[in-house]
């Protein structure tokens, strides 16, 4: 084999340099303040859990996708996370089963995977979420997505848009007031997802009563007059969606746009009868999702649970939040308790190591002449 | 095979929970900012890299050791870092090669290893360093002992130990003025760590002459002064050594106890003229450790550098920085407004979601009255 050139990193995986890295840890902070200030409490999980637990709780992720290695105490496989909701769900199912409900909890790390996919070339990314443990009512998912957008909106995010969806919508219809044979339950899914019209009624007759969902798309309010038709088409069979999304929309300010795709469901294969996803004006594809699920307890019962995550790299990526800090050089002798007080002020000090450095190559704005910064 | 209990991790694999996660998190942003202050820009290197570029950098590490996988897009064998270290060691050698000098970068993050040892049972760390590339001299080595006491003071560690050490002090003398046949090199250093004044002496005349260093070690005034007295019999063959300790030791507050080991080598595989082991009071083993080493350049040459890890997991497991925070309760129907007013002033809101919640039982220590908190 050629050799490696000893700065290549794989495909998918990178670096992160000045300042980039240093906006991507300050967005994440002020994330985790936000989230914190709700009353989620952090939650680390390790990076690496037995292939078995981890995949069980992870219901579309292929053992290949994953990173593993054989753990020569065990002898078991481990497997790497790709996603640490699974890691909380099984944290609240476990260690913190008889805690009191609702559960709070947050976390943010890095999550890796063996193969990207066309969508999502990176392997790794960063993930910050926050879930809430013990109920999927609307009223937690107000929370949750109120919660999800102040705490972007803290970061410094601008221009959000959430879009809507209804997860488990077709499958509830084909069970019950517009029935589907199994078969044709993924061919309908598959026209709705392509918004082709023509196709999804050449399907069957059947599948064509779903027509009206291809028009109860885009934005929010337009799109539920239209899903609304259907529901009252239908004697109110969706009457608890319809009230849950108005429920959420509800509280939402002006500054936020919404949209409503409800058989969107990329994504959303945890997801039951909520989701959404959340854009940025300037960032293509998505920067975080959510919606409501289910946690599978030690006992195999389920509990409900609402949350969200969100995956910065691509704001970072684009250039978001880069702040300059002051840099301050520090001649060889200079008074060190002055220059601790400057650095208390939030200046940067860049320290002369031998007296030769020029402080304007080290990129300082200022030196410390006397007991004052200077402006070069 | 049985299964797995759903809650059980690996072995060296753990979760950290409330409040013990918030605390690690908290260390971490202090230590952080410290560095900051201090001209160090953070970068972030990815989980894996390839696996021949990474071990090429890690002198010591067994690929056996490591998690690995083999990378599906390249064919090649990708390796999660079990250190950062020489991650930045690879930026700065090459995507920052062109960088002014003195370069100081900051990094955390988690690493892991698929074998631990005896020493370290834990196979996933969390690490959070700085390094300072373009120089070795003491001046260097002044301020990166520095940071790393100011940056664990600040993070509120007490009663904090530093022992010096001169990793290639044995060869150095070996090579110069206490010449050892290359066979007998191995046999004293071993006795010297086990501090075996008898065994040393037995292995050779040649070997004997180094029992003047189990003395040169503990205190560090004391130690210092044998060493200096070793020195003298050497016609000065140590002086720059000598130098440097004192230099580096002068400006450290007397609230910090210096110790001095000069032929510690254990972990110090990478150092060159000197390292430095950090432990606290009350805490077993080392909390972080630090010195001078070079780095490869993309041409083959060393550049001088000098650097500390902090690995603070064994703090936070002690207990340590665990702060409650003022939790207060949210009835239905609260002033939203005000609520995020209390917030802001510091305190964690837990918002009811159906009216059943019990406040107390949710943790929290007092209720929102109207518009203030009330103690429960």
């Amino acid at each position: 084999m050629t050799t490696i050139p000893p700065g290549l990193l794989p495909e998918g995986l990178s670096d992160r340099l000045p300042p980039q890295a240093e906006a991507s840890a300050r967005l994440a902070r002020r994330v985790l303040d936000t989230v914190a200030g709700h009353g989620y409490e952090r939650v680390m999980p390790p990076l690496a859990e037995f292939e078995d637990t981890l995949v069980g709780r992870l219901k579309t992720m292929r053992a290949q996708d994953l990173v593993r290695a054989i753990d020569p105490v065990s002898q078991r496989s481990l497997a790497l996370r790709p996603d640490m909701t699974a890691q909380v769900g099984r944290i609240a199912a476990t260690r913190l089963a008889s805690a009191p409900r609702p559960l709070r909890l947050s976390y943010a790390g890095p999550v890796i995977r063996l193969r990207a996919n066309q969508l999502r070339p990176e392997r790794e990314r960063f993930q910050i979420g926050a879930e809430l443990i013990g109920s999927d009512s609307a009223t937690a998912a107000v929370e949750i997505v109120n919660v999800a957008i102040e705490a972007l909106q803290a970061a410094g995010v601008t221009g959000i848009t959430i879009d809507f969806t209804l997860p488990d919508l077709i499958d509830n219809l084909a069970a019950g007031p517009l029935p589907l044979a199994p078969e044709e339950i993924e061919a309908v899914r598959t026209e709705l997802d392509a918004k082709d019209a023509g196709a999804l009624a050449a399907i069957s007759p059947a599948a064509a009563a779903y027509l009206p969902l291809i028009e109860a798309t885009g934005p929010f309010h337009a799109a539920m007059e239209r899903l609304e038709a259907l529901n009252a088409e239908l004697g109110g069979a969706i009457d608890s969606r319809i009230a849950g999304l108005r429920a959420i929309a509800k509280p939402i300010g002006w500054d936020i746009t919404l949209t409503l795709d409800p058989t969107e469901r990329h994504g959303f294969e945890y997801q039951n009868w909520f989701g959404f996803s959340i854009f940025a004006d300037g960032f293509t594809g998505e920067i975080g999702r959510g919606g409501s699920y289910a946690i599978t307890r030690a006992d195999g019962s389920d509990e409900p649970a609402m949350g969200f995550s969100l995956y910065p790299d691509p704001l970072i990526d684009a250039g978001f939040g880069g702040e300059a800090p002051r840099r301050l050089f520090l001649p060889l002798h200079h008074d060190p308790v002055r220059a601790a007080a400057l650095r208390a002020e939030g200046w940067h000090s860049i320290a002369a190591l031998t007296g030769q450095e020029n402080g304007e190559t080290l990129r300082c704005s200022h030196w410390l002449d006397g007991d004052e910064p200077r402006a070069y």
